[in-house]
């Protein structure tokens, strides 16, 4: 995986706990909605269809209630090692981009990109995003990406220690 | 694979050449170039990465001389069976929309996919592009879909019978 610095953002941690569980967090539903978005922003809804050309779908809940529907695409999985997504194509692989489409609903398309990797007994973890061109990468890192989805990776390592290591 | 009338434009054909030949013509620059451009346009240039995530890129050239190159991505690889890419991805899975790019130089995205069937001795030949909206599709449409892609497939006949048969 080659990572463009111009237009990738990386977030990668050591977390530990066993990579056979960061996975599941990232794969099932019932775990996804319990650490996705960080608090007090919930994940309402969640629709894994875990095949390349399925639909992942999330729905996001504000804290004023404020509902935000989130689909994309699958692209690659494999099991344990890389699950890879964009919110450029629909369930399968249907294009959603619009040339000329307004840009303040939707101000980039992007890539994303999971590495899950054994590390001793936790994993090393490694979140991408790719975009398009060098304002869609530096809009995303506005919107925060490093801080938010640290904070989501915190909450899923809660997560996994408090309801699923016993579940293995 | 659901088709939508509405967002998709298909093109079936039975042909009487060997599905694994239809599929080789599909999937070697040597081959692909013989046929891929209704003539008198040529296609002078042809990468093909053959995985999900690689690149597959043509250059078309008009009878004038003028150079139109087409860079998509692979979604979805069964030998003999299905191929499907789309333009709006990049190598490596890379959106390569920009919401409120200009859409002159680009009207649509499409997601193109090949549907081989063996029919006798001879293919079921199924292709389908679908867009984003029935915009993008009547674009594709008036742009002489139907008709172009069936002439390319009638050069694929023709390139297959008198250079592939007996490479087989």
């Amino acid at each position: 995986m080659k990572v463009n610095p111009e237009l990738d953002l990386v977030l990668e941690r050591i977390v530990d706990v066993p990579v056979e569980l960061v996975w599941k967090a990232w794969t099932r539903p019932e775990h996804l909605t319990k650490w996705f978005t960080p608090a007090p922003w919930k994940t309402t809804e969640c629709t894994i269809d875990l095949r390349p050309g399925g639909l992942f779908h999330t729905m996001m809940q504000s804290p004023e209630g404020q509902s935000f529907p989130c689909d994309g695409c699958y692209l690659e999985i494999i099991p344990n090692k890389k699950l890879v997504w964009t919110d450029s194509l629909g369930p399968d692989f249907r294009p959603v981009a619009i040339p000329g489409g307004t840009s303040e609903e939707r101000p980039f398309y992007f890539t994303g990109v999971i590495l899950f990797e054994a590390h001793g007994a936790g994993t090393k973890y490694t979140a991408i995003g790719m975009h398009s061109n060098v304002d869609g990468r530096k809009k995303h890192e506005e919107m925060g990406f490093h801080h938010g989805w640290g904070i989501a990776l915190d909450q899923l390592v809660a997560h996994v220690k408090k309801s699923m290591i016993s579940t293995a």
